[in-house]
């Protein structure tokens, strides 16, 4: 059976690498006998929403449920419609209603990248992100609006259930990698939910003997990650500190063009959703200078979830021996390279296909 | 009239750091003809606490509201005390009791001193934090608890008074600076209060028309911090992601060991408070090898605070100059050396004695 997915570009940069996902995905596939059908969506974009006055249709869970996985590109122009309109009209929508509750991302220095830091050591952990609760909540509101009174308030919500099944899957992850795991907190601070954050990962941690556990206050995390990321293995996050580690993460490895990000629904019960850890930039959008690797390595996380290892396998392979060769002319300019986006998708599909 | 200062060495290494402290700030003193009153208290620290079942004496407002600055060292002891309790029960409760709206941390790269950027560049920016409100508050609470529902629940409340105070502050300094002002959001996320601090922003910006105004996702921002930190003069934040910003910049600038801290009440209705970013450190305390320039430099800043110029700059020099002979008998393990706080602390203490 092939495997049925969603395209579905977005704005900015996200339609400008997305091609040369799908033409990775393609190259792959035809050597490794991976099927696939893809099938284009329009909706989930500023232009979408400028025409139709919604980010998507109505009948868009209907629309996007019978396939195996979404392959998103990124979403949002600030200067055309305000960012908490698009997102929570798309990319949130997705991971709530989908139920992707985790949101895993790998953080790995790969051969050939420049990094800013001085001596970066073996950097390979992942982020694993709590998806659709915490922080990123839709309940609060204002009162005396307008006025010298004016108050706004914004809650954040943690479930036992929505905790712990993220908790649990960092574990297994954790125990399947070096059984060594580390919690982001800030329970010193944030004084209702962290420390209560704590006690879940302190109950969870006893299912889990073998694996080693420590915390670190987000603060002091993000310090930790500029100046030991060597030092972690699977890193579990609530919504918001997950979404800071993980940029910052891959930015300490070069640059957040090449991160991908797996929205995983773990049951199946939705697809899961695949993207570059980048978003629209729209600040470089419409010049084709974009990173695509992000988009093709978020591809590879796809096969992989779909026990397409082999297959998986190959396109990190590609990826890397693509980089390792630091060609300027083949690189983006966020990669210190004089090439663009067609340079480069195009080098790691040759690359495929000469395997 | 002496500057009247309370003394507050807290635990761990804060009250290993601290007479380094009090030993440069009256040395300085002596030199520039600055006359110190100190006095100090055992109180806000975790013996305190198992002494006194609190962790300040009822009148601990009264004791300290005569003073016209608290100089103070870190608290915290999670094995013995739960941080949210020894926290919640001292340092937050002078930021916020005594309106210490402001937190001021400067971020800045001194000559001699390793980073662990490839390419710093010049760094040297500031970060305004909002420092009595928002993530940080104390409401909230947990519902079905010990079930399977339990659902918890920690509101952030901003305030137009809280936000447009700090936000003034920082639009002034910057006016003051380079007038380039960064402002940290998450407003594509966090979609009811984060949109609206992008809007009391923008509002501020009318009144400073000569301050370059950006803003950046707090995400995007971390990676910003590491890959182009010379690009920032001043940034604004809230609570949370002030704190974040702020240990991040200084582990930039090498460690968060030189990092001060200043908790400025700006009407002096109530005393300031000067401490070192760093924490209490537990897993270092007790060796005597934790780095005393955050403590220093605090008192730096209590200097400056209080219009003592010429001996807040001579105090600065000093801390320069001793770092800039990178001498490995000097510094302390966290800045590449085999000296600790004493060695560090004196060397220190008297280059300000040789001006
Ligand atoms: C100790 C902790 C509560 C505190 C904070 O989060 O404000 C510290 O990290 C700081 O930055 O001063
Ligand atoms: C675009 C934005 C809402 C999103 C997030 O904050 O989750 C992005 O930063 C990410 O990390 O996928």
């Amino acid at each position: 059976n092939p495997l049925k997915i969603a395209v579905i570009p977005g704005d900015g940069i996200g339609a400008e690498v997305m091609p040369y996902g799908v033409r990775c995905l393609q190259a792959v596939g035809r050597i490794f006998d991976v099927q696939f059908e893809f099938e284009e969506f329009d909706f989930a974009s500023v232009d979408y929403y400028e025409k139709h006055g919604d980010m998507m249709p109505k009948d868009w869970k209907e629309k996007l449920s019978k396939f195996d996985a979404l392959y998103f590109g990124a979403v949002g122009m600030p200067d055309r419609v305000p960012d908490d309109v698009s997102l929570w009209g798309s990319l949130l929508k997705f991971r709530r209603e989908f139920d992707q509750f985790v949101n895993l991302r790998p953080c790995r220095l790969l051969k050939g990248v420049t990094t800013p830091l001085a001596n970066p050591g073996d950097i390979d952990f992942y982020v694993v992100r709590e998806n659709t609760e915490g922080e990123y909540s839709s309940i609060g509101g204002k009162i005396f609006e307008g006025t010298d009174r004016e108050t706004v308030i914004q809650e954040t919500v943690m479930t036992r259930t929505g905790v712990d099944r993220v908790l649990q899957y960092a574990f297994e992850l954790a125990q399947r990698r070096n059984k060594k795991l580390t919690s982001a907190t800030k329970s010193n601070g944030i004084s209702i939910t962290m420390p209560w954050w704590d006690s879940r990962v302190l109950e969870m941690s006893k299912k889990f003997p073998d694996v080693a556990v420590d915390k670190y206050h987000i603060d002091i995390l993000t310090a930790h990650f500029v100046q030991r990321p060597h030092i972690f293995d699977v890193v579990v996050a609530t919504n918001l500190f997950g979404d800071i580690l993980s940029d910052l993460g891959p930015a300490c490895t070069g640059t957040i063009g090449i991160a991908p990000s797996a929205n995983i629904n773990p049951s199946g019960t939705f697809p899961s959703l695949f993207e570059p850890v980048h978003g629209s930039a729209p600040d470089i959008a419409g010049k084709g200078i974009a990173n695509p690797v992000g988009m093709i390595w978020a591809g590879q996380m796809l096969l992989g979830h779909f026990g397409y290892h082999e297959a998986a396998d190959a396109l990190l392979k590609a990826i890397e021996n693509v980089l390792a060769r630091s060609e300027p002319h083949i690189l983006t300019a966020d990669m210190g390279g004089k090439g663009d986006t067609k340079s480069l998708g195009e080098a790691i599909e040759k690359e495929i296909l000469a395997m």
